[in-house]
């Protein structure tokens, strides 16, 4: 999508891969210095080498460290940090621990609609039942703690509820929770004991200026004790989003609050059967939680990339909601945060009988049309799950500005076509 | 362990990183055509970005033509290619896909005993029937025939066996099979019509003048079509081992001969929900099947560098062979392959009392105390698995040469001190 990789962290890494460079005069001492630090928590002194399962220390305590300063001074210890091959491996690991504990009844996990389809897949693959509740579309798709309790209240007729899923910034959807939305969620699970897993890899995502990332983790410390000493919490972060985008090296990690020193135990017997996560990864992690300070030689390098990535992607997500809410049947929520538009289109009932023919969902026909007669490739909402009657679905805003004002107005185009084609 | 990296793999991974590097005049014009090869393959040119979910095509293309080398010519297809992370992920993955099948019982999984930990951790994971098969011991811990029947009839009264693991080099064994050997087992499975599953990432570390490697998809199509258009089977590689020994960049790939294309589709599938292996470790995967051929700038130092790390590996194998079996009480089985020496130990019938009277059993009593007096770790056979009233440790032969003779003489020292106290 043309976003150039973010300098001191590829200094790092290659300094890391190839220890002879650091003699070389052309690269900045801090990313040597930071090498270093990580080479030596390595075994000797090498990428190359395992790590422990759970992750290098050094970068664990980084790791804590950047979490601590992120909420404010609450504490973080590495011990609870946990290093993953991304968030997708932590998710579906520690989904694994919380649903093989067994029991009479199938395990319940309740996750939002629409929702990144690597926790319906998990869930499948787990044999655990998938407790839909609803985000509020015609509120921003806010979460609403009432409808939390109704799906909890119908799933406890035929499954275990044991885990609460939440994804903010929300994906496909968007949006930024509000700190008072977080403290009911929060009051909720504590009250229904249920664990809460929070996927927030889109945290440095956040767009709107009226919105603000509000970590899961500080939320409950600020609660209070009967809060952060009960409700057990698994927040994850990645090397992949963010300004950094470096999927390819699958970084990632999770800390873990509140967990029963027996699962502990259990979690570290699970990741150490696949030995430890790439320790390329663990070092992209590293520089990710651990980026250049003030006075530091790459530090204006640095800030500028990352400003620069953030800023065009806040002004990708204003272009992209206006542009979509001109398309009469389009309308587009405010792309709070995270990295994705989830317009809900209109489709007439001549497309959606049509679509029954060819046996395929409304949307997925409609953007199997788009790309056919564009060229552009989104993903239909039935893939996310959405209320029923609804149609969304999901695109990209990543690519160029240029190029995402070009795909814009083509979809556009498309789209008035559709209409009157189908009226 | 003191084992240095080969530069020629480290060089071509440090230009991927950091393409800067590629108008670097201190790299190698072959390591940056490999380089400028791989990021061409890559998404925006970066190994920061998601590959597809089975492998860069690039790289499969490399380790479909490798293996086609590597068996003398026998066809390998890039389609049948897929990367992982680490052998251990392909294994794991490649039994979950067999286990889930589902059936009116639960599903066999045939390993050897000793075996890599690996296996007995997923098949409990996954709910499967562990199906033991005893490696010979008195035969060089060869695989008989005779009793892979016994166990598959003995297993058939209470599962449903479908899945036979091999592990060639054997991990903890060290031997190396036959010819003759792979055939028969190949036969067998065809007969019984049970999946191959051939762990193969010992196959550069062999040491005995008198065995060579086989790989059994090249045994397989030596067979005849009877065999190599029906036997199914997943073969595995991997860059933790060899004399690469990038265990920390968790690359790796697997060949998948005659499965089903159903359940190819649900493979890729399930390799989808966790997007893509490290690219990075995809990478290193590429320059293990693609090394410097001769002619090439950096042929005579990767081949230098490869020749030494085995050379040493095979004195190291026949020194400990020769030193544990000078040892009264300790009975060592020549190291053919891979990286470990898996001697049995003879255990006084006062210190399996004692461990007893511990609740531990005899060899991990030994392995403690081992460790207690002289620091050096060692794994209890009872972690791989044994015949009953028999103990055994496993030992790395990585260390340097002048460590592991101190290492052996300490082993030597311990071993007779505790014949002693026992007596």
């Amino acid at each position: 999508m043309g976003q150039q990789p973010i300098t001191f962290l590829r200094q790092v890494m290659a300094l890391c891969t190839y220890p002879n460079l650091l003699d070389s005069p052309s690269f900045p001492e801090d990313a040597k210095k930071r090498a270093r630090r990580i080479l030596q928590a390595c075994g000797g002194n090498s990428l190359g080498s395992y790590s422990a399962s759970q992750g290098v220390n050094c970068i664990r305590e980084d790791v804590a460290a950047y979490i601590t300063r992120r909420d404010g001074g609450v504490p973080a210890d590495p011990d609870n940090i946990y290093l993953t091959t991304g968030a997708s491996d932590g998710i579906s690991t520690t989904l694994k621990i919380l649903v093989s504990g067994g029991g009479k009844s199938r395990t319940g996990v309740m996750i939002p609609i629409p929702q990144y389809p690597l926790y319906s897949a998990v869930i499948s693959e787990l044999d655990a039942v998938q407790v839909n509740y609803y985000l509020d579309e015609e509120n921003c798709w806010a979460l609403n703690v009432n409808e939390l309790r109704r799906a909890l209240r119908e799933a406890k007729d035929h499954c275990d509820p044991k885990v609460l899923c939440i994804i903010n910034p929300g994906n496909p959807t968007g949006q930024v929770q509000s700190r008072k939305c977080i403290e009911d969620v929060i009051h909720f699970a504590w009250e229904e004991k249920l664990f809460l897993l929070a996927d927030e890899v889109y945290q440095d995502n956040v767009y709107s200026p009226d919105c603000r990332f509000h970590s899961f983790k500080k939320v409950l410390y600020e609660m209070g004790p009967e809060y952060s000493n009960n409700v057990e919490l698994a927040s994850f972060h990645s090397t992949s989003k963010g300004y950094m985008g470096e999927c390819g090296y699958r970084g990632g990690y999770m800390e873990v609050i509140n967990l029963h020193p027996e699962i502990k135990g259990q979690l570290v017997k699970l990741l150490s059967v696949r030995l430890c996560p790439p320790v390329s990864g663990q070092a992209a992690m590293d520089i990710v939680v651990n980026p250049p300070v003030p006075g530091e030689e790459s530090f204006e390098q640095f800030i500028r990339e990352k400003e620069s990535v953030l800023g065009n992607l806040a002004k990708k997500a204003k272009l992209t909601e206006d542009l979509f809410n001109q398309v009469p049947g389009i309308h587009c929520n405010p792309l709070q945060g995270a990295m994705y538009a989830f317009p809900r289109i209109f489709i007439p009932a001549k497309a959606v009988e049509e679509a029954q023919a060819h046996k395929m969902a409304p949307d997925m026909f409609y953007c199997m049309k788009l790309l056919e007669e564009t060229g552009i490739c989104v993903v239909p909402g039935s893939g996310f799950g959405q209320r029923e009657g609804t149609y969304h679905f999901r695109m990209t805003i990543l690519p160029p500005m240029e190029k995402l004002k070009t795909v814009l107005q083509k979809v556009k185009d498309f789209h008035m076509q559709f209409l009157e084609k189908y009226a």
